[in-house]
């Protein structure tokens, strides 16, 4: 932490900025300067809280070195780690991940052609909501606990392992009842409670950054979720808000490196929510890919015309399998590969 | 709504997205232009879902006429909604309440001195956390229920309502029975399990808008409280988040006037959170109040440099008591005036 | 200046970053923490030019103690400058001055009409455009020469100094010819040609805020200026650029606090771009004054409907004159007052 | 263009908009609807002027089905434009070009050993700046005319056809004399005069997105170039600004195909400043080949420590010719290739 005073204040107010860094059990360095002073702390052990010090007179700004997160860092864990998804699947490995379905699961008829149809192409994990976060009262919600029974049975059609929302703590705990991997949505980036209700969980946690969030808003976020003892979440970047409309957001691949560096946990991408435009998520997607995302979460419908929700993103399954075609080769030439298809369980007991 | 059709769509192309407005119950009609056809539609009362449109062969852009909410709109009820906090005090009408306290209820000490201080000024309604969504899970995160139980006896020795935050479905049942208005912060605002649950709490809402919410989000969260069945909610401009970091937030005092016009659900403002700067409070809630602000909501510290949270934002007494004068002048200015403080009920008893 | 190392820098790297310090004849003041060292800097005179350092190997981030502008700020100058405009005019004092009129000079009658309703409702100075940047190629781009002319017609008639925009370095001597005041439009913030340009020529500049700028940003801009020998630099406000089109613009009032921390120069805002809408423009001047704005600039048309830009946001004559009774008001809410009208030089003479 | 009328709108009020539309010379085409009325346009060849509509009594909001701009959209000219660069290097085709250099020309010996390496990794075109806009007028502003010899004797001494920036209208002439592509930077995007001025030269044009430009006003600032007769316009994503600032820019990757499906210039991506940190170049680069884009602008400096201008996200040689290979591969994936270097000229000629 880094105590910047105005340049007027005065040797009294310099004396009482150190006086409270050695209450708090820390030890001041002035650094006199010809157009301002500042005060460095050294002796602490993680972030400082700087509330008692920011508002003091003669304090102009409160700078910090150390990272308000702490379980999630590099620093913390050298290795990336990998999340286990089921059926062999992880995520954070040399294997990119696919993971492909529908907004919502609509109907059996509809999810399971969905997920027959993402196997074929490659994909190693289904999506698909069955709670569903709307902006307005009057959207489709979801199918509820009827759209878990669902996805379970296309899983044990197509033995790919599942991801789906989870909006609230009850619905985390049904959620973790039927789904290999619990989803965050951006919206509730900041749910503390539910956050911390999925860290309790035995689950692997998909936690998608919110339309505001930083970075390090991000990775604090997961810490709340690594201190309640699940060490297994992955961050995706789902796309930004910004002043441009020209997509529905701003498709932050940048955040890809720069987590990376900053965290060991795994990363992916939704070009399909990062764009919003159907035509854009087949360019987006791949660019996710060669940026060094883990994996990417992209939205297909055997019928997206008819889809209930967000059907002006969906993929056709061709349009899906032209796009595996390409990410197969961009994978190689970054010296990764697209992870194969999970094995069919069911097949090896029958 | 209005579907605008690429420069090239063919004339099957046109027809299909006329069918299906048909299809949905309602009359396509098509304006051809030299640069490229649009296809209005008459006949829905409200929004149109345009997922199944958006995606058809041909289509370029989808535009909406209708606006997504409902019972919060002006349309809806023409006249301000007054809601009633108790013990006399109500927001909507010409009276600007201030409500004022600190960010987090410490001590019984602290909440009552605070609240005394505000009351001696002329604050018409005590704030305090007792549950503090705090970005890391490292830091203070309040009292509780002991914080709600200090709440109440800070009512009783004063006379003030008391607004506190809930941050889940538990939390709330909680604070209804302690507080006269449960406040949902930024970020839950798009937390639809709990917005739904105050929706069936009688209890009035303060609701925040999110770090990155539009003013159409915003009213979209409140239609779900409205949808629920509770009618008394109160809108918060607290500050947005945006590229300059000048200040902790931009205080987008815009969303007074706009708000207005499109709702008739009060709205107030928060210098605090909106500035984060303890010197800039006075002047922006100056400034909330000369734009129409229904009312204000202020941290006020009786030894800020000592607080839990958020210190640096808060006011000290004198500082509050000065803010008061201006504001009574500038109420009077633009024909309102500052609400009076409530009653002293328990007085009234003894 | 502080060099924060990677956590696992190692001793060479920050002894080579030390070296650096020293080589750019600076002292470095290693600071070891638990988590990571960083490294100070003493003995500079401004700001240091990291360029150096944060490529060095093992160098996480530089933050910067100093301010990267020097004679814009307050610590270079205590005192508030007062920029004259002529006739009596002064902006940064005690007095708010109104600077109103048309966004475009469209005709001898539109301008000399406008200058007198404004005047008659207390204006202290006439803005009307001669060179409009607009976005697109194909609008109205203002009358030139021409217009400048009718301004200095105007202001013959009335006595109000006029303040109108120069786009180019020609453009720029023209205007100083004809005006009393040159203004720098948002989308020229950044243009350091102009910048310079106007920096030499002998007249006060209101410089506008860019659509993305910070507050540091439109500061540094400020410096260019002063740096050539023009010290009568006007700031203004007018709105940014985010993610809600609710508004034009987001219309940033905390912007004012804190410019008159950090600098000398005095601040106005601009209502009418601010919001872009009409019926905001008068709630949000009447904030911009409460907020502690030394001055508004704000567009009035005699007849809206039929301006050849920004009729939307042009005030009628009757509404401008209703708002000069609330700001008349609200300055002396805040120990201000209204800039008087200034004299009619030219009766004075006759 | 479609005029939303209030809710409360009066019969009346409807008219006046109709008789406006007519008074345009187009036909009004009422769409009264359950909820509110609005008004379509037809009739128009191209955009409409909104101002005179947008404040009328009773008129809610007009939405624009017409593109604002002409030249530069696909519906003029459906072929992608092909911008010759000289010496056979063309941009918009199915080869990817790279654009390499230093950020600043600093010396006759950095900016051929610079031209060298990057040749030598082949590259296909030399960047580097003679005329530097910086945010200070402190910093180092760039070598001028000087600088411009030298790249032309880079030129010369490597076959690769140069790039370099101009400010101002004087400095685009002098730069047109010696460049084979005139750079406009993001903070000139919206200066109009100089947008102009290029538009008269007779070469391409290399025209960067401002730092809150939207997609709209990058195609209408190339829309100046156009229309002023000079076609060879390549335009240019270099990240934008927005609330996180993990990284110096938010690289708004989407801005490719979104770009591609509205107009036919070409589109390149600049990761350097598209992200500020070295080690986020590389995996962004390649992100923009795998997105589409038609080439990279990307800053390579023999010795990145000691540049006198953003050595922070200069590549090494080395780490540039690794980018390079990367970005053959990719190039392949997509059905592209990187373009071969320019023939050698002068070798030609001996």
């Amino acid at each position: 932490m880094l105590v910047v005073m105005h340049h007027d204040a005065s040797e009294r107010e310099i004396e009482a900025v150190c006086q409270a860094i050695r209450d708090m059990g820390f030890q001041p360095v002035p650094m006199p300067g010809e157009q301002r002073t500042a005060v460095g702390l050294i002796g602490n052990d993680g972030p400082v809280d700087d509330s008692t010090v920011i508002g003091l007179p003669g304090v102009a700004q409160v700078l910090h070195v150390s990272k308000p997160y702490k379980q999630v860092s590099r620093e913390w864990k050298a290795a990336t780690t990998l999340v286990p998804l089921g059926r062999g699947v992880a995520v954070g490995g040399r294997d990119v991940v696919v993971i492909a379905g529908p907004c919502s699961v609509e109907s059996e008829e509809q999810i399971v052609a969905a997920a027959r149809a993402v196997r074929a192409a490659g994909a190693t994990a289904l999506r698909g909501g069955a709670f569903k976060p709307r902006s307005s009262p009057y959207s489709f919600q979801g199918l509820g606990k009827r759209g878990l029974e669902l996805l379970a049975l296309a899983r044990q059609e197509t033995g790919l392992p599942i991801v789906t929302e989870a909006m609230d703590e009850g619905g985390a705990e049904l959620v973790a009842e039927y789904a290999d991997c619990i989803q965050l949505g951006a919206r509730n980036m900041q749910n503390y409670s539910l956050l911390r209700a999925v860290g309790r969980l035995r689950r692997p946690v998909l936690l998608k950054r919110g339309l505001a969030a930083t970075i390090t808003d991000l990775l604090l976020s997961a810490e709340y979720i690594l201190a309640e003892g699940n060490p297994h979440v992955i961050l995706c970047e789902r796309g930004v808000r910004t002043f441009d409309s020209a997509a529905r957001n701003m498709f932050d691949l940048n955040a890809i490196p720069i987590v990376q560096r900053l965290s060991h946990l795994p990363i992916i991408a939704d070009p399909s929510h990062g764009t919003g435009l159907r035509d854009k998520v087949i360019p987006m997607g791949r660019a996710a890919v060669a940026a060094g995302a883990d994996g990417i979460i992209v939205e297909v419908h055997p019928n997206p015309d008819r889809a209930l929700s967000d059907g002006a993103q969906s993929l056709f399954p061709e349009q899906f399998a032209h796009l595996m075609e390409a990410l197969h080769l961009i994978a190689g030439a970054i010296d990764r590969r697209l992870a194969p298809s999970p094995a069919r369980v069911e097949l090896a007991v029958g």
